[in-house]
């Protein structure tokens, strides 16, 4: 298998789109599917799905193409998702509760273990309805993190707030932070950040609404 | 003007990876960029930076590459966002009062002008602290398009809720919709739709953090 370091970041990237392809062509109860098709499906060729794929290892067979549930069990556990990731939120504002009660992602592997907040008035409020989470103040971060080996969290705080709380989340022992505060964060090289630009989106919807620009 | 029908998706997408970047650049001050820096910003050739923007436009100048401001305003034209468009939000649950007070959308020229829900002991109330707006019932919601000349819409619903009401943006004029449950809407072709998969992003963080799967 090749290391992560020698795989471009956008061939990890599409590996997301080709899981929620085979995923519903799983639902279609096709069995198998061939570079062709899965390209077809997200408007990439077929050479581009074979070289993405190949980046991970070797998973086609001849005159069959990819089985599909198979190469969904593949792609699931090169992206660590086969099995639950604890995951653990900072911010337990309207967006962190909204996160919260998110459905889709224990969906895709992830279990919300803990909140914490610097709100004292927040500390020890049950919050996630069914799934209640009880809020903790952001000093029991470090145990946490040890006792349910967390290795990624959702950063939902105000953009003023972003900066220092992740710098704590590091200390904590999280590798990876998925920042929703629309500020870019520091953190060191051993840290992997990733950014939600909720706007970009609608920028891009903006783009096709608008049709062609006189 | 190309007509954006003959315009890739994926030089769409990276048009508003070049407006950030452009932006950054303009932040430090500087006035002309080239196809190569732009593109090593953003771990891209320059090759493809050059074929995106001709899709647009002629934008280069001779012997001096791209001068930023221009190329920013330029892109934002292009993108429809170099003007403030208003936008709805359909659900004012966490989600969506986390959208409300979002301060991102503003700064890329999105205004949320209404705020529509259909529990009625919503109605009336007035959410989004110093921006506030007073969520309406939806059956004002086509009064509200017409009079706000609103094309975009932002569906932040519980997933069981999401068609129903995507239906009802559809059916007030609404040309496009930023959905945020985790469900796949059918909507008619005269209706953009784009979805946020908050969980691809964890899942991409998962592949970063696992590093080296065995």
């Amino acid at each position: 298998m090749a290391k992560s370091e020698n795989i471009p970041v956008p061939a990890v990237r599409r590996l997301s789109l080709y899981l929620r392809q085979l995923e519903a062509f799983n639902e279609d109860n096709r069995t198998t599917v061939s570079s062709r098709e899965l390209g077809e499906a997200l408007a990439l060729s077929d050479a581009q799905v074979r070289k993405d794929l190949a980046c991970f290892g070797q998973f086609g067979h001849p005159g069959i193409g990819y089985r599909v549930p198979e190469l969904i069990q593949q792609v699931r556990r090169i992206l660590g998702t086969d099995r639950i990731s604890h995951v653990l939120l900072v911010g337990a504002g309207n967006l962190g509760r909204a996160l919260i009660a998110f459905r889709g992602f224990a969906k895709r592997g992830f279990e919300l273990v803990a909140v914490f907040d610097k709100d004292a008035a927040k500390i020890g409020e049950m919050t996630g309805g069914p799934n209640a989470i009880r809020i903790q103040p952001l000093s029991e971060m470090p145990a946490t993190v040890r006792k349910h080996a967390i290795r990624v969290g959702i950063l939902a705080v105000p953009a003023a707030a972003a900066q220092q709380a992740a710098e704590e989340m590091v200390v904590a022992g999280i590798r990876g932070i998925l920042n929703f505060a629309p500020v870019t964060l520091q953190v060191g090289a051993e840290v992997e950040g990733a950014s939600v630009d909720l706007a970009i989106h609608l920028e891009q919807l903006s783009f096709q609404v608008s049709g062609s620009p006189a």
